[in-house]
């Protein structure tokens, strides 16, 4: 029995890597490790398949003693395998409070940022995590509860980008035979010590009363779940090339040809899933499309866009930014919200800014040099004839001429933000910083500022 | 309250009816009464429409004398509107027992055989029945946790050939407002007293748990179906484009180019689809797309095809029958199971066969001049060069051109199976009586067999 349970995991474990194509036996991996039965399962099978890794460990800091002895478990793990191990701790509550979120998603935010910066330090191809079948039947389940499209129900991807899921394969069951058999050493799970009332909910209860129909839920569910994850992918082809059909772009506005969409099989839905890039939801989708036969040219609003209907085509336009006022930034303001963004402005060392160009790059946050501006700073939307001198180019530059070479598309134009000091622009948020603003061998003062969006509003 | 919920009712009603195309005003209706809460409310608002309409109660005779009275009342609540009412009774468990089903899969069939022949005996258009939000909602549950596709997770549909259920729109909490503000009778529903223990768990414990989450529940599931109703028909316009660019029919053999499926996105999933008809289940399919990019030339085997490999095509044959033996019937013989199919055998009444001929036609039914018959009766596989004389022509004709003619796809002409007499083709099963064996005049004794599928292995 234990030797089948070991060597069946491992098994699986090889062929879900190969079947979804994770990664390849060269790649270099930064793996996730709370300490929990799951990230110490996946660990193992990391180390028995001999694959090459570091582990890392967040430190939450959200349960004192506990908190730290189980990064010192996991220290102690990886040194009594020769495992290269990192470590780093949150102050998760401070910066829960002071970006207005919830300690799951403050925990959730520090995580991932800081394995993606570790990611690029060491220059390693993926980041794993220990997610497995459970948590995806939950999220699915999850979904289909507060209400979900095909993406919704395909459960947790193996692979998004860097991140990558090698245990989804596997039950909790299968993950308990396995710490059983293999008698290995785990902590209590952080995350399943964690307040979440509707997945609790869902693993302890729904979940459980599902079994009693069928036993064998999870292997099910995998089925499931390879099935609706092909037909999503398909469904998003079509889609693609239904956008193609019925698209076209003229003088900022975007003309939708009504022939083509009544014609599609299927229309109306491929119309919502088209109309929610431009913030209209389920209802307004379903009332434009009942207008499609109709002969009056009612208009309709979203949050961003204003959509009418002519003989042959909807058009969407941006709507007029009125709405968006100009903010000015006082010195010594630490965060401010402005329409869905985000700004968290603090001082910071010449040392973090030498640390930042030997790792990440991220272009949602900012470092200039403070003895450059000019208090208060503005932000506000960008308008026709703005100039500014993007960082690395010596002439000017229209932000006109910029967003076009930067093929941003027509809904997300319009919302492009300035920051400025006095009028010159120090930064196309999230996009480009400006020349003469920049962090250079004189600079004795840095400010850093971080844009977090934290609405659709300006997701697009 | 009471006026906004009844004229809302009504208002969701009309406009679900509208929306789904479920009927025109004009159409003539069946409608399927058990006097339960459910359709009390569904004939309350056919009334209200004042659309065109039938009531047809079935009498199981399940539950003494509870059933009758079941029927009494809905015949009074017909009579006091002035509503045409027809009524009709079964022996149900003696129908179960026979015929080896559950007594809800018997009544299902009694119920639904005898709403069709009502319906072509009136000449009506549609056969409407109660089902609600929450049954839709409870069926995806039970299929997301059996197991299923796209197909499974669309819930109920509102209109299924003759079958029409214009109350999907609601939900159980809906009607019971409904019942309660226009102080409608009604008697408790025997389907809610069936001993369905699945279909329970999920509406007395799974449900309201998932409310607890969602109070909105039957609501947001509303939409959940609407979207995968529509990405469900998109995926099944796709998988006939998919079978049409991969297939070639020759020489009794489907041909599928191998190059098509692999260039096919979600190619894998598509080709189970396509198999699933030639009996190859899901782990077959899987190892049979893995096959693609390998050089053996490995054979598969399902209840009734064999798949191999060849340079550029995956080619499937029907099995040869040589499991298919041969069974003899004896004279007094009530019902056979054989291969999947099931044949009841009676002796029948000319006023049973006029009053057949008057209403229903059935080609699963055979009714036939029992003093023609030799005993044993013998069933068996179509061969090549079997002939029958088709009821109603006055030559021969060979089975391989009769099944050409009536384009019999290549994976059923082989499951074609032949009842005979001596040497005598009687019936080619569920397709054609023969001529010389036929109900006339003079008959005096009418055999009648009814032809019913059980299992998969012969539903093609």
């Amino acid at each position: 029995m234990q030797k089948y349970v070991i060597a069946g995991m491992l098994h699986s474990f090889l062929t879900y890597i190969n079947e979804q194509s994770l990664f390849t036996p060269t790649d270099k991996i930064v793996l996730a490790v709370s300490g929990g039965k799951d990230s110490v399962v996946l660990l193992d099978l990391f180390r028995e398949a001999k694959f090459n890794f570091t582990v890392a460990h967040c430190n939450f800091q959200l349960r004192g003693k506990d908190s730290d002895q189980d990064a010192e478990f996991v220290k102690q793990l990886c040194a009594s395998h020769g495992i290269p191990f990192r470590a780093t701790a949150f102050p998760t509550q401070t910066f829960a409070r002071n970006h207005k979120l919830s300690i799951e998603m403050a925990a959730r935010q520090l995580r991932y940022e800081w394995f993606e910066a570790l990611r690029k330090e060491l220059d390693y191809q993926y980041i794993a995590t220990a997610h497995h079948l459970n948590d995806s039947i939950e999220t699915i389940l999850l979904n289909l509860t507060k209400g979900t499209g095909i993406s919704g129900l395909r459960g947790i991807l193996a692979k998004k980008g860097y991140i990558i899921r090698p245990l989804l394969f596997a039950s909790r069951a299968d993950i308990e035979n396995y710490v059983a058999e293999k008698q290995l050493a785990w902590r209590e799970d952080s995350s399943n010590a964690s307040n979440d009332y509707q997945r609790n909910l869902l693993r302890n209860e729904v979940v459980p009363l599902l079994k009693k129909i069928n036993p064998n839920l999870e292997h099910t569910f995998a089925r499931n779940i390879e099935r609706i994850q092909a037909i999503e992918s398909n469904f998003q082809k079509n889609l693609s090339e239904f956008k193609k059909a019925i698209s076209q772009e003229a003088n900022d506005a975007l003309f939708l040809k009504i022939e083509v969409i009544q014609n599609w099989q299927s229309g109306a839905y491929f119309l919502e899933e088209t109309l929610k890039e431009f913030g209209f939801n389920y209802f307004q989708s379903k009332e434009i499309y009942r207008s499609l036969c109709k002969s009056s040219g009612k208009a309709f609003h979203s949050g961003t866009h204003t959509l009418t209907k002519d003989r042959e085509y909807l058009i969407i336009t941006p709507k007029e930014e009125t709405t968006f006022e100009e903010l000015l930034i006082d010195k010594g303001t630490e965060t401010l919200d402005y329409y869905g963004l985000q700004l968290q402005i603090s001082n910071t060392s010449i040392e973090d800014w030498q640390n930042y160009l030997n790792t990440a790059r991220n272009s949602d946050i900012l470092w200039v040099d403070a003895d450059t501006l000019n208090y208060p700073l503005r932000i506000r939307p960008w308008q026709e004839g703005d100039w500014f001198i993007p960082l690395g180019m010596k002439g000017k530059k229209k932000i006109s001429d910029f967003l076009v070479d930067k093929k941003v598309p027509l809904h997300l134009k319009k919302k492009t933000l300035l920051l400025c000091s006095d009028d010159d622009i120090v930064w196309v948020i999230g996009q480009r910083t400006d020349e003469r603003f920049k962090v250079t061998q004189g600079t004795k003062q840095i400010l850093r500022i971080h844009a977090m969006r934290t609405a659709n509003e300006f997701a697009g």
